[in-house]
Formats: structure tokens, C-alpha cells, sequence
């Protein structure tokens, strides 16, 4: 492993400089942390089952010309990505009640949306990612009115996109939260999908059964949280080439 | 006093049904009540001065074609409005960063905003008034984009005259928050501002010293608060024609 610039530590992932300018490799942990309920541990396997759920997403995602910072992945671990300006601002596209919503307005688990609904939160982990409306966005220049159109118009392709996708494996896409970032092309601001796409920040259920297979599954200590990861994975048919064994992966040396 | 229906009783006012159809007594209490901190108690006076701090304001409002549930007011307390349909909504209006703003994002209180920001909250007291986005808005049915066209559009406008109104005065309107109703105007439904305008929902500055001249005096404890309210009465010209021993006012009988 040659040496190389680490620029920033998640909770679930390292980033580094990539190889050439323009990139950043990502590098997918399996630590997982939940703030409500403040939990921290770790899912064996999760890096890597994430860094594939990521590429075959993402993958999916340009080819209908969903434009995706993803570039290849690199091994079990790490992927290289196109380096954006990321735009401070959590993009959430809901289809059915769950989590922060129902605790927000007291409804069901699973009620239905009478339709989409797109939510904003600021990135700000110490004050929690506070949910702003696009007055706070285009105000504290954040992203302007462009960008922000922009951001939903690609959020809500994203999810026709990927609730078909998921549907045809009998997994419901509840809800899913995505990052943007801007790049130049030529003359071009464009903006694309950032950060990944994973059981980590989206909400799946088994269409049938209304199981749990993402982090809620640790959010709220319902175990069995990586058979849940690897279900998805096989279900995507994106089983790490390695048996279970190979899963764990090598840790990060820091 | 005639005997007549309460139709509710909120924190700082008493509704009663109207002596025609189609309106509505609003008693003034003086009560006070804080959620941030947790606070409750009396400000006395208060109901007597808001009662004609809310006359004035939406009586000047009217005059520039702002629609309000004004009609007039019947005695020290009580002010007769038009009975209109509720929208579960308040909206905010900020000029410069206080309150829950400031805690939200981490910053100072009297920061000016490069523009004025317009703000949701759902009314839902079990819940503390949770802010919202206008997806929520129209996706539960609380009210239409029309609808939250119109009300942004009048709450701007209020924003305008009453920055004017309190600037004359050397007062700055730092924030409001107003609520709106659906009347029906012959086939017309029409979107007007209800509830009250006062130190109670506006946060009030001395132009020269920031001296606060509002609620939060109350919700902050920091003394002086009836005499915050009487000062801006006395600026507006309107204190209580009586001297301020009448002030109290007779208590509500229920």
C-alpha cells in the first residue's frame, strides 16, 4: 500500500487523495454509529458489502444518466470517486413514514405518503444535521435556488430509479438520504450524486414481511444487522466474490 | 356579561363565539407561557395592551390592503374578529438571527440575514411546534402551494410595512410569526391573517440599544417585562386610555 493523504475520517468511511487529481479514493469502514439512540459498534463486513452495494447502485444510476461521483471500485475496500465541492446539505426522499418523521408528527411506521416527499438537513454533526427549508439553503448560501432544484430533481429520479430496482428484489425503498457535490465540466458547474448508497442510508424492507434489512436493524438493536446487509447484497446478486470468511476484510491501517 | 360559548382557551387568549355568525371574540389573557425554557406566570397588563397593540397594527395592515380577521375592538380585553378556517401553520418571518435560529445553526443573535427568511412550523403543541418544509405541508393536506404562495406573499408584505411601522418608532422587528385562515368571499376563498400581532410573536429590539421589548423579557427572565410592553404601546401612541392602575383589568370569569 503506497502512502497516501488522508483528508477526512467518517463514522463509516476514510477518505484519501486518489491517484490522480480530480479523485479521492473512499474507503468503507464497518463501524457504524446511530445518534438516536447515541450508539457506536461495529457490523462485521459492512465496509465491504457497502463499498459493492455502492458501485452496483451507482453503476445503475449512470447508465439511466444519473450523474454519480463513482468512478470503479479499487478492491473489497475502496473505490475511487470523482472529487466534487461537496454541498453541505442532506437531501432525504421519503415514500413512506418512518423514523424522524413519525417520532416528528406522531404517525405510523410504514403509513403511506400520499406522495414523495423531499426533506433538507444541514451537515452539521454537532448540532445533530438540524432539517432547514430551502429559505435557510439559499439565505446562508449553501446552495442557490439552481442547485437546489436540481439536487430534487435528481433525488426524485434517483428514487423512481431505485425503488424499482429494489421492488424488483422484494425490498421496499422506504426512504434514503443522498449527498451532492458540484463539479466543473468544461464551463459547466454540474451537479452530482455524491457519498454513497448503501443499507446505511437507506431505509429497505422486505416488501413482504416488512423486515428490516439497514441500519435500523442497529439503530434500534433488532439483531442479526450484517445477515440483513448481506441479504441485500445477495439479493442485488453482489456477494463479495470471497466466501464469508474473506468478509471482514483487512482493517485500516492508520 | 351576556353568557356565551368558549370556543377554546389557548395560553394567552380565550375565543368566544361572536354575537353574529361568521365571527369571534378573542379575549386577551395574561398569561404567559415559555417552552424554552419551561416557564409560565403573568404579565400584567399585558392582555389590555396586546389587545390594542394587535387593533393598531392589523387596522394599518387592512389599510394597505393586507387582509386580516380584524373587525373591531369591543372593550379593554376583547376584539371582535372574523371566524375563518384555521391553517395549521405558522409562518416566521426573520430579519435578523435570534431565538431558535440562532440556536440551530450556532449563531449570534442580532446577525443580520443577507434577506428575510420565511419559515414553517406545524402548530401541534404535543409536539412543540415542529418546523416543516412545504413538502410536508401539501403531502398531509394542511394546505395547498397556493395557499403557501399566498401566505409567504402576505407575510412578506407584513414584514415590509411592519419593519417600516416599529422603524418609525425606533423599534426593530427582528422576527413574527403569524397565522393565517381561509374565508370565503362570496365563491372566493380567501387567505387572511388571524390570531394576533404582538410583543407576544414579535421579537422587538431598540433600534438604538437592542434592548429587548418582547416575550422574551419573560422567557428569559430578565426583568422589566411590562414595562417592555407599555413602551411600545407608548411609542405606537396607544397605551390604555385609563392610567395604568386600571390596567389589570377585570379578570376573566369561566
Amino acid at each position: 500500500m503506497t502512502r497516501r493523504r488522508q483528508i477526512y475520517e467518517g463514522s463509516a468511511k476514510v477518505l484519501f487523495e486518489g491517484p490522480e487529481p480530480g479523485t479521492i479514493v473512499l474507503y468503507f469502514k464497518d463501524d457504524a454509529v446511530s445518534r438516536n439512540p447515541k450508539r457506536s459498534g461495529t457490523i462485521t463486513g459492512k465496509g465491504v458489502i457497502n463499498n459493492r452495494i455502492s458501485e452496483f447502485v451507482m453503476s445503475r444510476l449512470g447508465e439511466v444518466a444519473i450523474p454519480t461521483h463513482f468512478m470503479r471500485r479499487l478492491n473489497m475496500r475502496e473505490q475511487l470517486v470523482r472529487k466534487a465541492e461537496i454541498i453541505p446539505i442532506q437531501v432525504v426522499v421519503r415514500n413512506l413514514v418512518a423514523g424522524s418523521l413519525a417520532e416528528r408528527f406522531g404517525m405510523e411506521e410504514g403509513e403511506p405518503l400520499s406522495r414523495s416527499i423531499v426533506e433538507f438537513y444541514y451537515k452539521d454533526e454537532k448540532r445533530e444535521d438540524p432539517m432547514v427549508m430551502e429559505e435557510h439553503i439559499t439565505a446562508f448560501g449553501w446552495a442557490n435556488h439552481h442547485e437546489i432544484d436540481e439536487m430534487i430533481n435528481l433525488a426524485l429520479r434517483a428514487n423512481d430509479f431505485m425503488s424499482g430496482l429494489f421492488l424488483g428484489i422484494g425490498i421496499r425503498l422506504v426512504d434514503f438520504r443522498l449527498e451532492f457535490g458540484r463539479v466543473w465540466e468544461g464551463e459547466q458547474l454540474r451537479i452530482i450524486i455524491a457519498d454513497e448508497i448503501s443499507p446505511d442510508n437507506c431505509r429497505l424492507w422486505d416488501a413482504t414481511t416488512n423486515e428490516k434489512l439497514d441500519i435500523d436493524r442497529f439503530r434500534r438493536d433488532l439483531g442479526d444487522v450484517e445477515d440483513a446487509y448481506q441479504e441485500v447484497a445477495r439479493r442485488l446478486g453482489i456477494l463479495p466474490e470471497s466466501g464469508p470468511s474473506d468478509i471482514q476484510g483487512p482493517h485500516l491501517v492508520q
